[in-house]
Order: C-alpha cells, then sequence, then structure tokens
C-alpha cells in the first residue's frame, strides 16, 4: 500500500474499465473513464480515470496520459459547475494510502463544494442508487 | 471571488511570474514556475503554476498549458518523494475561496503527507525562510 508497489489487475476500477463491475458512467473514450463516486464527499462528487494506464499513482503514469485525464477532468468540472451551480470544486488527487488513496488504480476527484457545507478527507456513506442515478442523467444531458 | 470573474494581474503569482515578487523557485521553463508554498500544509510543499495563462481556475485554463502543468506537478512530485520519503503525496488544485482558492491565478499544490501527521485545507503558519532555503537546496540537487 505503498508509494511503491505492483499494480493489482483485480482493483475496482480495473474491474469496471473491463466492464466486469457497474458504474455510474458521465464519459468514455479510447484513453479516459469518467464516474460518479459510490461514496461521494459532496454532491457530485465524480471521478476521472485513465483506461490504458497500469498506473498505480501520479509517480508512474505516463504524461499524456495524465493530460488526457486531465482534459477530461476540465470538461466535466465545466458541466458539474454548470449543472449544479457549486460555490466552488475541490479537484484532487491522492497517492498513497497515507495521504487518502483508497484503490490503487491512478485517478482524479472532482469535488463540487457548496457554502457552508463542510468536507472529510474520506466520504463513509454510500450514496442511494436513485439519486445516483438522477444526478447521472441531469449531468448526461450537459455532456450530450 | 467566485468561480466567475475577472483575473487580476496584481495577484501574488502574476507579480512573482514577473519577478517583481520573490519565491523560493524549484523550477522554471517558458511555460511552468513551480516553488514552495509559504505557508505549507506540510514539510514540501510545493506550488506549480502556468506563466504564460491568465486563467484564474480550471474552468478557464487552456488545456495544453494544463497538460504543461501537470507534467512538472509529475515530475516534481517525484524528486519530493525520493528526496523526502513521504509517506503519500496529495496532488490538489482549489477553484473559488469557499473550496479553499487564496489566489485567482490557477495553482496546482502538491503537499507530502508523513505518517502521523494530520492536514488541515489551509495553513495558517509561515514557515521560516531558513527551512525553506534549506529545502530548496535540497531539491534543487534533485533536479539538476
Amino acid at each position: 500500500m505503498s508509494l511503491h508497489g505492483t499494480y493489482d489487475p483485480q482493483n475496482v476500477f480495473a474491474q469496471i474499465i473491463r466492464g466486469e463491475a457497474p458504474c455510474y458512467k458521465l464519459y468514455e473514450d479510447d484513453d479516459v473513464l469518467a464516474f460518479l463516486d459510490l461514496f461521494p464527499q459532496s454532491f457530485g462528487h465524480t471521478l476521472v480515470i485513465p483506461k490504458r494506464s497500469t498506473a498505480r499513482n501520479i509517480l508512474e503514469i505516463e504524461p499524456e496520459a495524465l493530460a488526457k485525464v486531465m482534459a477530461v477532468v476540465q470538461r466535466l468540472t465545466r458541466v458539474l459547475v454548470d449543472e449544479l451551480q457549486p460555490a466552488g470544486v475541490q479537484v484532487a488527487q491522492f497517492n498513497g494510502a497515507p495521504a487518502g488513496q483508497t484503490v490503487f488504480h491512478i485517478h482524479m476527484h472532482i469535488v463540487p463544494r457548496f457554502e457552508g457545507e463542510a468536507l472529510g478527507i474520506h466520504a463513509s456513506k454510500r450514496a442511494a442508487p436513485e439519486t445516483l442515478e438522477a444526478l447521472q442523467a441531469r449531468l448526461l444531458k450537459h455532456l450530450s
């Protein structure tokens, strides 16, 4: 679980990429996949991951793959801002368990912030499926 | 101070880019500048900014400029990990004051995390100049 180690092809994001695990998908192309976090730190919490990379963290990812991920982070941040009108947005990427990383396939967090709402590093509560479905539908309208 | 507004050319990072304000510089090329945070959230807290962009946040930055910033974030994260041996590293980018943004020129934070050390969103204590100078010297050795 340290910064140095081996990529585990059974991590949940690898399963999502292979279609073996479900996700509330917002965006996908040949290189990048974006979906809603199941344990959101705030309403609209979105994850963006590279599909072709087996990088666990920012130390390992190919710069071109990182650039493609960031372009999608930017695009989805605009969609989240347009649709949810948050007061702010935090973009974050955690490397290593002591930094808050729980899935060891590199991912960017997009976390909308709303006035008067505190935020922990970790979310502990799973969002209701109907909440995630309705949110996915709202955001997909902006992406089409 | 919201997500939408006008770039202020007198912000402190614009002054640093123009050479009107000092910084503990770690890296500079035609497009990107990196330096130590004066109010570090942890030992090694580094900031990376685009030099040619007048984007206040991720909504506004040109994708090419963002890609160049991220490549330097990656390079400096490796240097910080090699030299300081943190347990983890958080990479973060804040959009809007309610998300923790205090300077309205887009910037990426690289925040090393050490075992047993808590971390707030904001740092309140200015680092001692001699601490920053010694740290800068250590990191520059890795970059040369």
